[in-house]
């Protein structure tokens, strides 16, 4: 068994870390922190983990500041924080996976301009790794310091990467995103607050989401790797929106065919077999025959991939799901893990959703 | 007082009426219809109706089959049914707000390809005038039959048709739907079974929902009645969403802007002062400051139009929300009645929303 | 129009003190306070009040501090802070509404064994009157400090009071009450954050929640009022439940019949005719023939009550339900200010509950 | 690995049988009927299947209209289709499961005076075994009929069990039952139609719920087992509530304690002390330290229990909570099965609870 820890495990990611952890034959968690809760025990915060106890998670796991010496740690802290935190562990020899924004874009420049500080440990940019299996899962294996992916931009570069990597959209795209509120996580906010949430749907970030730019990077990236770069560069508007539901999002992806080209697809079977082809062997994403429901992912790894063809516009849609504390967030943490010390990337991820 | 029917009271739309309609000075219900309910006193099928009676709404009233002979109908039956309703209250000389499709397409061909039927009565579609006071007050007041406009219409076109009118935006046109269940109606069905439809959300309708066409009718009149007609026609994709919350609807509209028209506007303010004055005189569409959230309308008549400039795209965004119930059904009836009849059209549609 | 203030505008009461109060043909509201937001106008802490501005409320009203002079006031207050704002508006000349614990029981001890503080105006607990319309209308006519009743009490209280005032029941009571989340307030906490509510329902409260003096004061005094004082005192247990919903409150009551007693009932039948009578009179009190729903009386002033035999036990059940934040709150706050100026208790309160 | 089937699949618990089924290591689904969807494959029926396909669940598995030959086989059909199915598997030498009522009731003329139905097999009730491996394990072992409780029932019993055994409380029992509403099944009805259960609760079968007489069996079996029979029988309220949520079952549960007896208890810490002797050696019920939400086992297979001594009143109180779905149907089913087949009881349902 790998000892791992869990940095900020209080929060939801670090909750899910420990839920999915609970089932992994291979790894062990041995130290949690949680600034908050420091000196607790884990069953006295949540007492669903008394209750709940697996061999793999003891609930008597004192909760500390910093992190015991483990082998690899997940780290749940918020941006900045997570920086100072990964370049500490990295330093003793700790593997890390991140579940921050701090590492996923590669220009320091442009992380200062979306998180609006200095980047706390530019060096690393260079080092750490886009912990996107479907295209990074060579980089990942041997890797010191994987930056996971966004929820959000998990579910559009999912959606989008194999349309980018074939050159059959022009540079134009829309992402209307629809998030479950666990997506805000666990601090208290009037917008988060029950009564305000519940029966409500509204946009935010309309200035710009944080996972934009990450988006962009991205499919530029699949779009130069598979010999097709974007002309100029994308244009890509990202809209996210407040769902009053607890876990899931749906990215629904708009983009203009490129209708003249040579590798030009115009139905949604072309398009379909494409994606298929794509991801014929990605153990996690999946391309469905109908429009998916964010239900269908609720509690597991899974994405599902929708393609189609607007025949009446031209343009191509894609629908894309997934559950954003699994494949958005610490499933897809754990499948980074899993490829990192060379397990079958869906070790301890294989349940099925939770339906209903 | 006015004495109105309403057929097929048992619809959401029918319900929604009563409940609007027990609060208005002028109208009073006479007669309720509704085929499975026939018989039946009103509080027999809806207790909550003995205990919230008014002046104008009696528990008691018998539910038939067919209307009694009333000045006013409003219609609530699924489209062809509709439209034989509405063919028989109009010899009998009653006026009729029809709810469904059946009046919407002036094009009887359009509504065949979109309804998969031959129109019932397609003389009619002459004379019927579509029911968006925003638009047609003028022809409303004369009118003997009014369609009322679909719910993701009226919020679609009530965010873009001011940009359509002052001709700063392209054809290209992306609409976003995002609906409460209670717009699927109250027929069961397994995706609304609570079970299913809780704790998810998916897009619908991928190949064309029914509202599109008139949708694109009604922009592109309002574009060409201004005097800036789209060249060709509009490209519109339009994908409907199902949200788990009973009420409301939001569109989220993302379209081109004419950068390089003499008429252009670059920036929210310009655009935002485009709308404010457009929406100047309207009782129920207000442009707001910030994003609107559904629940800002829950129950109201309100259309909450939030129009900006994505300046990293160089396109318009609107954002529109409306109570699907309310001004996207049965308000805006009474909004279309009350202009049919001379009276203030906001005469019994003050209340504010229901918040939290 | 008289003009009425209210205290800490930005509580759900306060707000839904505005919502009704904008219907209402007799009262304006001139005054608004809140700590937190004085010095802005209410339209920019609450844009949907821009939208649906009625002549009655003035988006932009002033929020401040202290609150104007006006004849009448409602305090929003939490307890305690809300003496202190009694106490000086009193002073002032101005008439009160309290919709805070700090006048409902009238025992000062009791008082600070539930509230644990000392009471900040014990004088005035003689002069206050329980504002229960229901019950003591005819004090309330002419007082000065009406205390407004809580919301899981007035749903309790109006429940058993039939059955304890005719002496069918005995002491031993039951109350097992389930509540929308806005009945805990707009403050954050982590139990009413979104994704910890949602999908959960838990009891709290356990060790006596503070509406149950409250419950057991005005059940004792209608027993005794009615000659059928209890022996002893009763015995009830209030276990109140968080429900995943924004609005309603029902209460399960649970009691032995008294078999033996003269006066005593043994079906159905007779207790529905008891309290059929008892409440024959009443505008929003109403008995219903079927387990009522809350959505039944969403967003309106009623309290709809089942009573029934469970002739297995010979147990009275009675299930009561309403709008916490109407009947439970503001609604019945302004039936005690109609009652309080001689107006019909139900002038501005007709409005039927939103369906669905 | 051991072949099982299940019949009627299409279910909500024959569809939780098989998320559970697919984690576990002895069992593997070989059949699968369903008389509305035979003749297509699992994963067209349910999409989300073909995306999370382990190695015990194959998504190209045919729905039949009559099982396969098995070796056990998982029955989740309504009462009385279910006896038939039983008595046809039984002969051909299959072990059931049964998780409909049929063979709950000891007493055929019970059965048929909640039931409404001449019970079709009352041999069969001898050697049934009421599948509560907390009171029955040593019995299940070796049977080839297990009863598999309801899920209000397993709430109660487990809840109440250890007071009744002890002889601490008297026989007036009140059991306030709050279910989400997948409790409801998969069969469409307006009750369980979205619009209609959002946003509201009500109570439902307040004439008596057919788990009642299950309850009341069990306990009083429990009580004369222990040596503490109740004289005369039990009083037994059981109302029902439908809450908006998918999952979950909570039981608030009242009695009196008897203070007089030589065995009585009359402090929470005592009644904790003897709850939690009684489970000590459970595997999934849990003596848990403060009031538990129904969250805290959504998902997976534990029945929490929070026993306390209402001082006021001198009454037992137990909350007692679990996943209707899993402990209260499909994880109980699998539970019974690792008992029959002498796995440890917990084999594949160690899954934490989904949170949030």
């Amino acid at each position: 068994m790998i000892g791992v820890s869990i940095v900020n495990v209080t929060s939801y990611t670090g909750l899910e870390l420990l839920r999915l952890l609970a089932q992994h034959p291979h790894f062990v968690v041995r130290s949690v922190t949680a600034r908050s809760a420091a000196g607790k025990r884990l069953a006295e915060v949540f007492p669903q983990f008394a209750a709940a106890a697996t061999s793999n998670i003891d609930p008597h796991l004192l909760i500390t500041e910093e992190p015991e010496q483990t082998d690899l740690a997940f780290v749940c802290l918020p941006h900045a924080a997570a920086a100072e935190a990964v370049l500490s562990l990295l330093e003793r020899g700790t593997k890390v996976i991140d579940l921050s924004a701090d590492f996923r874009l590669r220009d320091a420049a442009l992380y200062e301009e979306w998180y609006k500080h200095t980047h706390p440990a530019p060096a690393l940019l260079e080092t750490a790794v886009y912990g996107l299996c479907e295209r990074y899962r060579g980089r990942i294996e041997g890797a010191s310091l994987v930056a996971n992916p966004g929820c959000y931009a998990t579910a559009a570069i999912l959606g989008l990467m194999p349309a980018l990597a074939a050159g059959i959209v022009g540079p134009d795209i829309i992402i209307d995103g629809k998030s479950g509120v666990s997506g805000a996580g666990r601090s208290l906010t009037l917008g988060t607050h029950f009564a305000e949430a519940n029966e409500d749907v509204s946009a935010y970030s309309l200035l710009g989401h944080r996972h934009l730019p990450e988006i962009t990077q991205e499919l530029e990236a699949a779009a130069r790797a598979s010999g097709h770069p974007v002309e100029g560069s994308l244009r890509v508007t990202f809209i996210p929106h407040l769902i009053p539901m607890t876990r899931g999002i749906l990215a629904t992806c708009y983009a203009d065919l490129n209708v003249d080209a040579a590798y030009a697809v115009s139905s949604t079977e072309e398009v379909r077999a494409l994606y298929q082809e794509y991801y014929a062997h990605e153990p996690f994403v999946h391309v469905v025959d109908s429009a998916p429901h964010t239900k269908w992912t609720y509690g597991n790894n899974n994405c599902l991939v929708y393609p189609m063809v607007d025949t009446r516009t031209g343009r191509l849609l894609v629908i894309s799901c997934l559950d954003n504390l699994v494949k958005g967030a610490a499933g897809q943490a754990i499948q980074n893990a899993n490829r990192l010390y060379g397990f079958a990337e869906a070790t301890g991820l294989t349940a099925m959703p939770l339906y209903p």
